[in-house]
């Protein structure tokens, strides 16, 4: 693997799943692999889950870890040809091949505006870093996609279900805050690429990209949605067409033990009790958000270690 | 040892304080102890030893260590129940129980608000971690409880006495703003469970809970108390009575080297000198501060070593 | 070497050069010098490059490295004999003597204010951290060195040139922000140490400490300065005798390819494009900024192998 910022760049879906459920059984197995490697974390924007599982995953291989939060340094410019005389001190033709040389891959967590449809769908923070880095790049959840959740997802799907078409809805739920589209996003690319029988349900005015959702079942009724899931994945995202606003938190899209049954109930964290997903589900052995959030540590070592083999 | 929340968590606080001495003298006896092993450290609060001591305490024994800087994050829900449609955006149920799966042992500091004591006393962050984390919690600094330092001041006792029973006086000395309790608390505790003659000096309406200080003899009279003394522990503390009030600065209390005479200074720092205790006293050899934060290492790696041995 | 404030701490600067390149060519050939040793890095102001390079290059020693940003922590006192009744929790010689405790190098980070030039000229900072620590101090840039940048460019124009004598030149460019003279400084004393032809160029007003240029030859005319140069290292810096103002920002003095010919150009990063070297200088062949900020890594290694050597 040359660089993980989308599921599209993995070759083989099933086969990496085996390989991080492999990884879990015995994490340490490869620790050979990152000796005298080194993985940088750049953050622009805040992490719990995915900062800590992924600094986890690279010591499970051995490698050093080094973390930036870059609004500890300062502002970088994108823009090319500009006259560098206002906030940005550093541009990151710079930033991106200055850093390569002291690491052997680099992380980016780098969220979108929400403000400017076109600037984050033009991914300029993560695709620049992949210009100008000399090192592959790992994606770490940027303005439109969360690759590294999806395959988290997958994983835990694949341990939860023997069936061989196991029915999979991703659902809407409100939020009291506009929230990016980036893991329904690869979530949805994900679902698209394994064997789910696999839809979408959500309230009228909230259709995602359509390049995205393509010829993926979608619904406004959730309770029609919802019958009969084997896997229900709960997540807010603000209005795609309306970009970034949150046109209504109808708490009727709210899961509850009623709606959600025997099904499995998944959310990427973090997660807003009681206004996204109630108590009752979080609360009960039907939850798989604690699985999943422990699954992000094997995503995040299988990507390093194909990373690291192709080095 | 399956937690280090308070000093009542150590079976034998003599052989405790012994090792701790023998790890000083060979840091690195242990370091296979940690392999593959990682500690979390969670600061809800600035800190400066107790970070760095913790952090080399955890090397020492060959663990691997992830800080993070919850504020970096953002705001955990504490309260059951909740609608959670304002500013927290995940709860301590499902923090908790996912960052233990990224490591064996979570260090916390978090201070109280010193504005409702109720609240304080509950120590909800710190015990909320204990209630559903997976693993092992240590007290970095918790609202009324300090048990870290208080360990490291029995270390330092033994270090620098043969007396089979030292006389140790703790002292209340004035300060600029409202400080905690923790210290105090978790040192008396600390002192009522080793073999000293111990008591506490304070001007009236700096009285600690009753239920800590228990039948440890209490005077108004500094002077009176501070003579014969073998060790001074001075600290600051805002009033417990009326709850985190600074109710005067009496520069009458300050250490001072005539007050002091031949006992040994203790203080666990940051200090501010001229305040709390005069130059004279931190600049001469009777002042044990150095070593003490010195052996905040070695009471973090006892404690770690302790917790080590138990997984 | 017992501490690296300032360039003149090296010894013998050819034979370091020698060393250092000789690092890059096999950055772990002295992996265990560092084992069982720490790095603590104290940052009271941002770093993107010195904090990613120093780091790496512990770890390629096989150093422990510990970080902490002070502003993290608390206000450090600095001044003797202060009643510490304000702002400042700690003084700099508990907080030099402590973090001592836990390491076996400190390595400090604290620009100048550029706001009272004999203050900044004190050095109180770096020096107070030399004085009370008990362990080696590395200077990561400070009110008027940054020896470790000076050392890099050293190494890079040893990498660059066959010259016996190459012909370079430091020249001002312009900038929106008063910046510190800690770059130019050191680079003028290794300049003057190592066999170059070396001169300055600047608009008026601009003079350096005249302590540091000493009898490097200055000119006001930029193009008559530049002419055959071998190496244009370009900085900016406020006003040294109207101390930290920015006089003017005149655009003639930007560095362009015109200019600079077929000299090689140096910059010590971050550089605002088209501010104070334009793109087509630093997209072209003759930009040896990358590969400055590369050797940022080998020239903090050999100062700490030196350093350790000597522990």
């Amino acid at each position: 693997m040359k660089k993980y910022t989308d599921i599209h760049d993995i070759e083989n879906i099933p086969k990496i799943i085996q390989e991080a459920i492999a990884l879990k059984a015995n994490p340490f197995q490869y620790e050979h692999l990152g000796k005298h490697k080194t993985l940088v974390m750049l953050f622009f924007n805040s992490s719990l889950r995915t900062r800590l599982s992924t600094e986890k995953a690279a010591k499970n291989l051995g490698m050093d870890v080094m973390i930036l939060d870059i609004n500890n340094a300062w502002n970088l410019e994108f823009k090319d040809g500009t006259i560098m005389n206002l906030d940005s001190a550093e541009h990151i033709k710079e930033a991106a091949q200055v850093i390569s040389q002291y690491t052997d891959v680099i992380a980016v967590r780098a969220f979108p505006s929400l403000k400017n449809k076109e600037e984050d769908e033009s991914e300029y923070i993560l695709n620049n870093f992949t210009k100008y880095a000399s090192v592959p790049i790992i994606n770490m959840e940027s303005a439109t996609a969360h690759p590294l959740q999806a395959l988290t997802d997958a994983i835990t799907i694949s341990e939860l279900t023997n069936k061989k078409k196991p029915k999979v809805v991703l659902s809407w739920a409100p939020h009291p805050k506009a929230l990016p589209h980036a893991v329904a996003n690869s979530f949805i690319k994900m679902m698209q690429s394994i064997d789910v029988d696999f839809s979408i349900t959500h309230p009228e005015g909230y259709a995602l990209d359509p390049n995205i959702t393509k010829n993926t079942p979608i619904s406004y009724d959730q309770e029609e949605a919802l019958k009969d899931a084997d896997f229900v994945y709960v997540k807010n995202w603000s209005s795609y067409d309306n970009y970034g606003q949150v046109l209504d938190q109808n708490p009727d899209w709210m899961i509850t033990q009623e709606k959600i049954g025997n099904a499995t109930c998944m959310h990427c964290l973090p997660v807003r009790r009681n206004m996204v997903i109630e108590d009752a589900v979080l609360d009960s052995d039907n939850s798989a958000v604690i699985q999943q959030a422990g699954n992000r540590t094997f995503a995040a070592q299988v990507v390093l270690k194909k990373i690291l083999e192709n080095l």
